[in-house]
Parts: structure tokens; sequence; C-alpha cells
């Protein structure tokens, strides 16, 4: 079979992953990249050996900062079979309308809407469903989470109810411009995050409340889980099921923070000291008054890459069966080996 | 009546607010606070008027620094009715010999156990079975506002079982040596945290779990609060019963965060920017599927003065009634009114 040729429109922090992650897998091939500015990022794709794709009007802004333009965003478009949509939040709705006059494949990232797409995904919880669509929208790093560890469980013992809290970090590690610097933020006030109507867009028979707040933090998120399950079993039972799942990491001994488990990251070699894997304290997962109780964090910037490899895979009818693809994924970046 | 005689032992975060809360009310003679170093917060002690004491190895240490020096520990012990511990934590629970052998009653704070007292304390929650006792512990600032919050509930609509997410914060504004910098703590990793229990020991009926994580921020705690009523009620029927209490304040429009919380009570003109109250954000209060959420911030140096008030009067019999008590510790402070 033939490659699945993919673009990837926006390298930031989202798109630069995804391409890494498409430039290893054995059946894709990465055609390309867009960047609209000639910063480090762009000079760190060229230095990849990543063909980079502008703006027309970018064009000589591109060249001028020493970037070898392979051609205009529409020249991307229309020679890939499925297009990664990394730009920033709200542009990527705008750009529907090229990929539809390409007829080509593609693929959102959270910050969209789900309407956008029509269809919002986690490999875990839907790649079915994801079979041969034209357009995808992989959920968030929060709801990516949630999803994964819903979906497992549910499969499993059933979900009745979840109430989660999310401790949000306040920014990206490279991000200059956001705050807060000392303080909680109620981020919304009003209740409930969209984190809950978030994972009912991937599993619309989940009963999930979510409450949100950020703090001044850049190294990942912490989600507080409670859940009422419908089949009875113990949290020896959840700590094994969850074992079996490459895409769930138990956090080593002594670790206690979400800066630790960075650290750990860069201990474990990982690439951009990624955690593409619901970090979970095991020490943590408990029943209490017959209710399932646990601590996880997750890589704001690193958990949705996999997804999107799925969704591609699934798109393209590359793999039908889920946890193949899955495998492959895996596999190729080496999550659960790493 | 003759006032009584109160003694601060320990003149820190909690020590000095204590003392001018008691200094303010009618009732009740502050006969002096200790220290056992000539620092800026002895200096302004003594600027306040107030009689400072110190341990007796302390005296030409404290002389030294400047400050006058009342007497010994032991001498403000024997002279007080009641002593309100302020100490480091730990260090309450060995004092207790000495408030024995001087016969005068004592209030430990939160840092200390239950069993320290044998009584924990919240004015909302068990005023009448403070009447008359010896020993008191006011339990600390989360606990104290999980416990306002619930029991007036409670009183109202009946609490079924609670679930709670505090978000805390990791240092006092002037601490200088605690972190974290840059992340997010699950703080503890095994559930539950000791606020569930905590909030047993004042109200031992209630079903609460928590969990706890700590976040680089001096500006107070979040919680997010979940709760299943017995009774049948409305958010605006929860709105109107927490809108009745003077401890509970409603933050004003368009503040989302704790530090704009701080800058209000700065704007306030409250001592110290003290927000004595539970820091309720009314538009969070909602059902959903048939249970209360709301969030709350929590001032960490604050919400307890108050209560360490009316504990001094419940066990000197000074009121005997809880919502007079209340009324007086309010007004005195301008709890209410400011």
């Amino acid at each position: 079979m033939d490659k699945v040729k993919v673009g990837i429109n926006g390298y930031g922090t989202i798109g630069k992953r995804v391409a890494d992650a498409v430039h290893q897998q054995e059946d894709m091939e990465l055609i390309g990249i867009s960047k609209t500015k000639p910063n480090y990022e762009a000079v760190m794709a060229q230095r990849m050996g990543y063909n980079v794709y502008t703006p027309s009007d970018k064009t000589s802004k591109m060249k001028d900062g020493g970037i070898k333009v392979a051609g205009t965003v529409e020249d991307m478009v229309n020679e890939a079979d499925v297009i990664v949509d990394a730009t920033p939040k709200g542009v990527g709705e705008k750009n529907k309308e090229l990929y539809e006059k390409a007829g080509v494949k593609a693929i959102w990232q959270g910050g969209e809407d789900h309407e956008v797409a029509g269809f919002s995904f986690n490999a875990d919880s839907n790649y079915n469903e994801a079979i041969g669509r034209d357009y995808t929208r992989v959920v968030s790093c929060n709801t990516t989470a949630l999803c994964r560890l819903i979906s497992n469980i549910d499969r499993e013992y059933g979900v009745k109810k979840c109430r989660v809290t999310l401790i949000r970090r306040a920014a990206d590690p490279s991000d200059i411009k956001k705050g807060p610097i000392n303080s909680i933020v109620a981020d919304p006030v009003k209740l409930p995050s969209h984190h809950g109507p978030d994972v009912q867009s991937v599993i619309p028979s989940i009963d999930i409340s979510t409450m949100a707040v950020k703090v001044p933090n850049t190294m990942m998120h912490i989600h507080t889980v409670n859940m009422e399950l419908k089949n009875d079993c113990s949290a020896d039972d959840i700590k094994n099921l969850l074992a079996k799942n490459p895409r769930m990491h138990y956090l080593e001994p002594g670790i206690t923070s979400t800066s630790e488990t960075m650290e750990l990251a860069r201990d474990l070699g990982r690439p951009r000291n990624d955690m593409w894997e619901n970090c979970i304290w095991e020490d943590s997962i408990d029943f209490y008054e017959g209710e399932l109780y646990l601590l996880q964090a997750v890589h704001q910037e690193a958990d949705v890459v996999p997804e999107n490899i799925d969704a591609i895979r699934a798109m393209c009818e590359l793999e039908k069966d889920a946890d193949k693809s899955k495998s492959k994924t895996n596999k190729a970046m080496g999550i659960g080996t790493k």
C-alpha cells in the first residue's frame, strides 16, 4: 500500500510534535509543514529536512529569513491526502474551505469547536467511528486524558457518573505572554467547565461534571477524579486494568508533582521531555464509600500527539483495528517502551 | 462582668491577627502576646502597645533587640483566663503541660491534632458544644471554610454527601522558604487528604471526601465543591441562604481569581487585606443532575480569626447563644460591614 501523504498546517507546540510522529510511522509520508514566520521553529523544521510551505504573501519574508520555501500552503494541501491542522485556535475553522476545495481529509485540534469537524476523536473511545471519515477533531489534552481513562474503565466496569476537577497549567513553557503569576483563577466561574461537554462529544453516554481552575505553572495539568461505577470491583482491579494500557503510565516512586514528572521525562530521554501517557499516581487509586478516586497528571503538549496519528490511520483506512493502530503508533513513537 | 483576660502565645500569621481581634472585643482584654525573636513583628506588637512576653532564656536577646519585655511566657499564662496558642505546628502540643499546670483554658490552631484539645471547633457548626470547655482546637483555614459552608447548608437542606477538591496556596505571602515554584503537587498522593477527616472532627455526621493539590501561589486557596443534598432546593435557595450569613461573601462582579480577591480586600481597606469570609462565586452555584456545585476561595491567613474569638466567648461562657457571639465578633471586627 502506498504511504499516506500527510501535511501539517501550523508548526507550533502540537504541529511540530505531530510532524515528528508522522515522520516516524512506516505507513505515512510527511510531505511538509507550514510556517508563517522564519523563526527558530522554522529553522528547526528545515534542519529536520522537512519541506517548509508558507502562505503566498509570506514567501519573501520567509526567504529573507533564510528559509527555503517548498511552496504555498495551497500547494501542500493539494499534494496531501490528509492535513493535520495545528494552527492557533479559531484559525483552523477558517481553513476548512481550503480543505474542502482541495478535497483533502482534515484533522483539527481541540481548540476548535466540535462542529468544525462534526466528529470528535479519541483512539481509546471511538476509533471505529473515525474509519473513512473526511473530517475529525482530536480533542484537547485534558479531554484526551479523560476520554482514555473513562473509556478504559467504562468498557470493563461501566461508568455511572464522573466528577472531575481540573487544575490547569496557565501557559506552556515557551509562552511569554500569559499569566497568572501568583493567583488561582476560577476558569470558568460559571459551571461546568467545557471539559465535561467536550468529553461527551467523544463519549455521549457519559454523565460527567467538570470544574476547572488555572494556576501559575507551565508543567502539566492535574485531574482529581471521582467515579461511580456500575459494576463492583476493587482498587486492585482498576490498577491492573490501567496497567495493561501503554498510554497509562504509573508514576515512579517518590514522584508527587508535575515538575518531578517532567524531570522524569528528561531522565527517560523523551523527545522534548514529552509524556504522551496519562501519568497516574497508582497509590491514589482507591475506593471510598463505594466510589473510585484517583489523581492523574496530563502533559498538555504531548498526550494528543499519538491520537492524531491514530486519527490519520482510521480516516485513511490504513488500519481498521483500533488496537493494531494504537500498537503501531506506540511502537513507532516509543510509547510504553521509552 | 469582668473582661476575660486573653494571652496570645505565638505572634506569627495567626497570632497577630487574633491579638488585634481580641483587642477589638468589648468583653475581652488582651493581656499580652509572646515572641521568641526581636524581629519586625515584635517591634510592631510593641508599637501597638501590646505587652510582649518571652521564654525566660530569650529575655536578654529580646532586650538587646530593643523590645521591652513584660515577663516570661509562664507569667503571661498565669495571668490569663485563656491562652490562644498560635505557635508553630507541633509546638502547641508541647505547651499543653504548661497550660494544665496553670489551670488556664487553651485554644489551639488547626496545625495541631484533634486529640491535643479533644474537641474541634467551628462557630457555625458546634458553638454550643464549646461552652465552658477548657480545651478547644480551632480547625485550619480550609476546614473552617468547609465547616461553615456545610453546616449552613446542612441545617437547611441536609447534606447527604460532599466531594471537594482543594487547590491550596503553597506558602503565605511572607514565606521565603517554601516551594513549589513551577509545579502542581499532589499533596497527598494517598487519598483522602486530611481535610475530610478534619471536617468530620467538627461535624462527625458528614460524609465527605477530599482531594488536594498544592500550587505556586501565595494568595488564598480555592475549593471546588460538589454536594448531594437530602431535600429539594434550587440554586436560588442556596444563594439566598448563604447571603444571610455575614461570614459568606459573594465576590464582586468581574472577579475570577484569588489575586483579584486580595486586591478587592486592599480596596476595601481591610486590615492586612484580610478576607475573613468564605469568598464565594455566586455565579458558580448551580445544580447539575440533581447535585449542587460551587467554587469558593479561602484566605488562609484570615478566616480562622473570628472563629478563635467565638471559641474564647463560648469557653469562657461570655455568651451562650452562638448567633449573638458571632454578631458581636462580626461587629467588632467589621465582618459584613467592611
